[in-house]
């Protein structure tokens, strides 16, 4: 299970002014203890005006680049701003396109970068009418855009669904739809990997770390491949460790024992 | 899902010497404060030695029913001693045997007793040889049970089938088969209701509470309908509250910011 750095996104007020400041350091920053702290990709999103977005992502990618050496994830709904990042990587194989939908304009804008430069993309199992409320309706999304990345010829293993979370503050059932849609994908499109944003779950309601690190077991129980997550929650990732203790991933509790022992558990 | 108070067990030391000098407020405000830390169930578990633990049982009921209007899960091995706080329980039909297996001198000790007072019994999925390895050797314990239960004319549902747990320091995937176990019982028996001992999973590592917090989440989606725990673990009972709002028992999250209020999320 790979971990995505969720830092680096301009929802946050604080990211918003870095990028429209071009201060350097505080997004390398942000970078370096993500990856410090375990994140195995680096998701940038630094929308701010949509005429700026290419230029910040281009910007924050080269910038990134100059200090750690994993993959990113550039992440924007406008296909030029995901194209600019791309360029922009040094080693576009492992980066990761984020994201399309069914919408046309973002398959057609996105797809054949994807296919040119050999990189991964996430595919959210919505289409031009929104979220399908069933895990039914978005393994039908999911079957669909799979199709359209076979079609371009990219390896399935490249395309990585999000199955998505709606918060449970709005819809009750949110957690367990999406617990069922990645189990449906994985049954359906063994081949194809799924990916989910973690904290969307808690979205509402007090106390959402707590949510999140519940929330945190079952997605790895039903198998999911990567998640979008805080690496700088500490309890977060305590949890994790003992995540993948609980389910068979940690022989005999090894690594929750060298963890506990590096104080990752406090 | 039934939170069964464990705190009063002698195998904790102090436990042990409150039973032997006959401490009465030492066990009672051990019951009373699981009673309002939220527990539904206490546990009654006052072995200490064999000749001794009918009359140990039959102090404990008494004294815990003074001050607790809860049923009480009368814990021993022996059949005598379950007899015994059988015996002194108030109420009877409200009462927990605890526990039977399929060896015969457990069987035809406590069975009888349970038909009689119309209480309910839980069932150690092991037999003579131990406890089986797999899920599928649970459920054929678990089947034996049932018949032995049916065929003394207990309601099914009398019946709490215990899944059991390894410790995954010393069996890696105890966990999975734990929660396999108890999705095969409910497939199987589905008039059957299952229980487990949350605590047993994290047994010889360190950062145990770590572990148990989160098991709870995974046993609850398993669908288990009772689970022997510390209810004053106030990160564990957070782990139950965040638990039951991702699962859907909790609409929009209102039992989880009431929680959050009274400052049970702490």
């Amino acid at each position: 299970m790979f971990i995505i750095g969720e830092k680096i996104n301009t929802v946050n007020p604080r990211v918003l002014r870095a990028v429209e400041e071009r201060d350097a350091p505080f997004i390398s920053d942000l970078a370096q203890v993500q990856a410090r702290a375990g994140a195995e990709i680096i998701d940038v999103n630094v929308g701010s005006h949509p005429s700026a977005e290419p230029g910040n992502m281009r910007w924050a990618v080269e910038r990134i680049q100059e200090i750690v050496d994993l993959p990113l994830a550039v992440d924007s709904p406008n296909p030029q701003a995901v194209r600019a990042g791309l360029e922009a990587c040094h080693n576009k194989e492992q980066a990761w396109a984020n994201s399309v939908t069914l919408e046309k304009a973002r398959l057609e804008g996105l797809l054949p970068g994807v296919a040119e430069y050999g990189c991964t993309v996430v595919g959210l199992c919505m289409d031009e009418r929104g979220l399908p409320p069933t895990p039914a309706g978005r393994l039908e999304v999911a079957k669909r855009l799979a199709d359209e990345v076979e079609r371009r010829r990219i390896a399935p293993d490249k395309l990585y669904l999000d199955a998505l979370v709606e918060p449970i503050s709005v819809e009750s059932k949110a957690a367990l739809v999406s617990l069922e849609t990645l189990r449906a994908i994985r049954s359906a499109l063994p081949e194809i990997k799924t990916v989910i944003c973690l904290s969307g779950i808690s979205f509402g309601l007090p106390a959402r770390r707590l949510l999140n690190r519940v929330f945190l077991p079952l997605l790895l129980q039903a198998g999911v491949d990567a998640i979008f997550m805080d690496p700088l929650d500490r309890r977060l990732m305590a949890a994790l460790r003992a995540s993948q203790a609980l389910l068979g991933h940690d022989a005999h509790g090894l690594k929750y024992i060298a963890a506990y022992r590096s104080k990752q558990l406090e």
